[in-house]
Formats: structure tokens, C-alpha cells, sequence
């Protein structure tokens, strides 16, 4: 089968990769659409050393015979031992034994074909079209920021970056009515959220005023440092997104301001394909092109262009 | 009146400073002893521009006339406005226009007197000897952590630092039931834990099981590493501790493992008073060296040699 093939910092699309055997407990997947996410560039960037086919962010048709056959399914990327202390403690996404979709140990979904454990499985439901799908994951992953953490109504909350991830953690911050800034550097993705109802300004018109909640969303220095900066004493400032390298922290000042810095990752699937069901959340306007699996390396290259939100790559049809 | 004196990052015994005359609102008081913080020394070496007579922990004595007089007191360090966002949501602390004793604006305990305001002030019980009040700040401060987080007796806590901080950032926290470890380089200062039933061990046999929270007290960046890998995935490390200058941070490993980096300073004095009052707390042990105030350059100068816990400066009696 064809498929986006990483090694060694090395991208490339292979026409020679076996179609998967699914092991015991797990589901072959036929991969519908699958959506480029920054980590897949930085993984190829050698952010973190992975063997393998790229691609976490899908929606798929299961092959498998069962009750799941013919099923259009997303999936939770992170598969897992059940057995572990993270598991037996709730904490399913960080299993010491896990494998992660595209990104540790399990070939990803830029391929004709994946493998996934049932267990992991999500079914769209017929309202979400398979565009809308693609989004599950990362607008899951937006969503941990209030599993993680309450925001109040009344919270003053800024989002730092208009890129994939700061569009989704935007809208659905929105929906629990604080009162949101997003800050940019893309008038034009701006006023899609603008469309909405939802306040932006330009990141270098950052204001003076400080929130209870600061969301990074770059994995950039100086947006880090603007983040400490409008984040309040005893504020929380949310790293979204993956810092490559080590970064010159003032630590000093999260003391002194006895700040709250929280990662954030993987999120819960189910309330986000509800929210897509519902269409409280717009994801069309956030794709800007589209390339087929034998152009993946294309689409990887688009999607790091300046500007540039979803890229999809676009395997089979139902 | 004789005092420590901070100017340009040059420490000076100064014998021509004005006895204070305390403005509205605020009290004068004869300083009995003071305690050496380690932020002392770090201001010396320019952590934070500050001109004027050092030192923030302290007993003494009310001279001035009305129902305080002669009251043997204790002091919150910052003195606040009460009107800004900060004050008027609870958290004084953070007040944007404080001063702070011996830190940010406002002069010292390194002296013959000091002024604070007057709503600043504790009343020491006659419990609590005068070597026993000096430590109610740095005590206060362990006990914030409990004030911004719940510490639950099932929790795995580790202490990283057996200095003065982190001997009572171990006490109080063991206080919670938690299991608790706290990692040093000092065997002497670990048998002084040991002897409470405290568990500890050299920094250099870390366990490699993670914790709960891991609360860093060394402002050291090895310690800082070390806390990063002992924290468990969505467990909390404390930062309790002053940084000079940046760190270079994991933030990747930190938004990978959903950890909280939590920054911790100043803390509620009446539960401190309480601790030590009921002598649930040791604080004796932890005093090394005795200075008078003309000695006081010496004073701080042994608060850094190594292995050193709490070094007193006397300047009156009772």
C-alpha cells in the first residue's frame, strides 16, 4: 500500500508498505481523509526520534469483520496497556506502555491502511461529514484545556497564536462564555474568528491587561514569553503545543507571580464529536487545500507554509 | 541606628541610618532578632535591583504608642494598597503596588528598627520563643503550597533541598500524612528529617518511581531537571524557589506529560504562628550560627558556606 514514510529526518512516500495485519483486539481501518498536524512536521524535524508512517489525525471506514464492520470511525491515537499505574489511575493518554498513532511505535494514517485497537475506535455519526471528522482529534486535544482546568464565565482568557490548533482552542473556549481575546499575526484567519463573534488582535497589539488564562498555542519563544507576561499573579498559562528543544524559561517570575504553567495534550474524543455533531464549532473554513495520498509530501510542505491552516490528505472514498 | 545596607549589589554595615518615623497607618518596631533568607543573599548578587536594608524575617517589638505598644510582633512582608485588582480579589500578596520588607521598596529587619503597617502585624503568643518567630515567615511560605493545592495523605511528595526552605517545606508537608520523601546532600541535615520519622535520601539515590508533586527547593537547575523527571504524568512541581536568570526548561517534556509547574511564595502567617505554637513544627535544630547586628555582613556570609542552615542576627532583647 502507499503510505508517508519518516526515517531519520527523512520523509518519503513509499508504494512498497504491506497492508497491516491488525493484531488481536485491533481493527484494519481503510483511511478516508487524514489531517496534516504540526507535529507531524516537527517529528520529521526530529522533535522526537520515530520510525514509521506519519499521520495521527483521521477518519477511516472499518475492514474488519464484526460488529464493526463498515463503521466510520475515528480514533483515540494513543493506544494502551490498561494495566499500568497511568492507566489504572485514569490517565489512559500518558500509558507508560502506550503506543501513539503516527508519532511513537504504531504507523500513522497518511497510508491506505491503519490498525487500531477497538477499544480506541469512535463512530462518527452520519451529521459529521468526513471533513468535519479529520478535526475530532485535534479539537479533542483543544477541549483537555477545560478538562484540565475550570474557566469560569467571568474569566478574562487569551489565546496566543491563530494557527490549527489556537483556532480550535478559540472556538471552544468561546463556548464557556469567558471573555476571550485571540491574538494573531493572519488578519485574514483572524476575522474568521471574528465571524464568530469571538475578539482578536494582532500579537504585536498585545494589551497591557493581564488574564486569568493565557493558552499558547505557537510552541514559539517569544509567544512563551508574551504568555508569562499577560498571564496574572496566580493566573495559569497553558502550553499547547510542542516546544522543540529546550526553552530560556524565566522561571524566576512564574515564582514570584506563583503562576501556574500547565501542559496540555490529548483530549477527550467523545464531547468533541458532539460539538462537531452539533456544528457549535466551524472547521470548514479552517481547511485551505487538499492533496491526495500520492502527494502527501506536498501536503506536508503546504501545511508548513506561512498562513496556511488545515492541509488534508485525501486516501479513499466511502 | 546601625543596619545592613544593599546598594549596587555592595552589602555595607552602615552606623548613620535614621531611626524610621513610620508614616500613617504603620507601626515602628524594635527588631529582636532576624533570620538570613537565602533571597538575601541572591538580592546581594542582583537577583532583584534593591537599594536599602536588607532582611524580611523577623521578631521585635512595638514602640510605638496605642493598643499595640510593647506587643512582642511578627510581620507580613508586603504592604499593600487594597484597591487593585489584585487586593480586591483575594490576593494581597500580589498587590501591584506593594512594598515588600527588605525586598522590593522598603526598608529592612537588618536594623535597630523597621516600620510595617500596622494591619501587617502578628502577635507573637508567648509559646513561641523569639529564636522559634523569626521562622514564621519561611514557615508561612512552606505552607502556601497547601494553601494552592490539596496535598493528599495518599499522595507520593518529594522534597528536593535539605536547606532551610525545604527543612520546612518536609516538615510541613509531612504534616498531611503524605508519603513523603525528601532528597538532600547533607547527612547531617537529613538526620535532623530522619529523627521526625521523615524519609529521606542523598539527591544522588533519587528513586525512580515519580510523585505526585515534587516540590523543588533548591533553585538550582540540576534540581529543576531532577523535579521534571520525578514528576509523574499530570502531577504538579512546585517551584518554590528563587531562579537567577533563565532556565532552559523541557517545556516539551512538560506540555508531553500534562505536568503542572506551580510557583509558590509568600504564605498565610496565623497557621505558621499555630504550627509553632503547638511545636508541631522544629525549628530549633535548624539554627547554626547567632551574629550581632555589627556582624552582620558575617552573618550573611555564613548563611552561604555550605551545609548551613538558619543563621540568626540578634539586635535586642526583650
Amino acid at each position: 500500500m502507499l503510505g508517508i514514510w519518516l526515517e531519520k529526518e527523512h520523509l518519503s512516500l513509499r508504494d512498497d508498505l504491506p497492508i497491516p495485519t491488525p493484531p488481536k483486539g485491533e481493527a484494519l481501518i481503510r483511511v478516508l481523509k487524514a489531517g496534516v498536524c504540526a507535529t507531524d512536521n516537527a517529528l520529521a524535524r526530529g522533535y522526537y526520534p520515530y520510525t514509521g508512517i506519519l499521520g495521527h489525525e483521521f477518519v477511516g471506514v472499518v475492514e474488519s469483520e464484526g460488529e464493526w464492520k463498515g463503521a466510520r470511525v475515528c480514533g483515540e491515537i494513543n493506544a494502551v496497556c490498561g494495566q499500568c499505574e497511568q492507566c489504572l489511575n485514569g490517565r489512559r493518554t500518558h500509558c507508560d506502555n502506550r503506543t501513539t498513532l503516527g508519532i511513537i511505535n504504531r504507523h500513522g494514517a497518511f497510508a491506505d491502511y491503519l490498525t487500531l485497537p477497538f477499544e480506541n475506535l469512535r463512530p462518527v455519526p452520519e451529521s459529521i461529514s468526513d471533513d468535519e471528522a479529520t478535526f475530532t482529534e485535534p479539537l479533542a486535544a483543544a477541549l483537555e484545556i477545560q478538562q484540565q482546568i475550570q474557566v469560569k464565565p467571568t474569566d478574562r482568557v487569551i489565546v496566543i497564536g491563530d494557527g490549527r490548533l489556537g483556532m480550535l482552542c478559540a472556538q471552544t473556549l468561546a463556548l464557556t462564555g469567558c471573555d476571550l481575546l485571540v491574538l494573531g499575526r493572519y488578519p485574514a484567519k483572524l476575522d474568521l474568528l471574528a465571524a464568530r463573534g469571538i475578539r482578536t488582535a494582532l500579537a504585536d497589539d498585545a494589551p497591557r491587561a493581564r488574564a486569568d488564562i493565557v493558552v499558547e498555542c505557537t510552541g514559539k519563544l517569544p509567544s512563551f514569553e508574551l504568555a508569562q507576561r499577560l498571564t496574572r499573579p496566580r493566573g495559569t498559562l497553558v502550553l499547547k503545543s510542542s516546544y522543540v528543544g529546550r526553552v530560556p524559561a524565566d522561571l524566576a517570575s512564574a515564582m514570584v507571580n506563583e503562576i501556574t504553567i500547565l501542559g496540555s495534550r490529548c483530549g477527550p474524543f467523545a464531547p468533541a464529536l458532539d460539538l462537531l455533531a452539533r456544528k457549535w464549532v466551524d472547521v470548514q473554513p479552517l481547511i485551505h487545500a487538499r492533496f491526495p495520498l500520492n502527494e502527501g509530501l506536498a501536503a506536508m510542505a503546504k501545511a508548513q507554509e506561512k498562513g496556511i491552516l488545515k492541509v488534508l490528505v485525501e486516501v479513499s472514498r466511502l
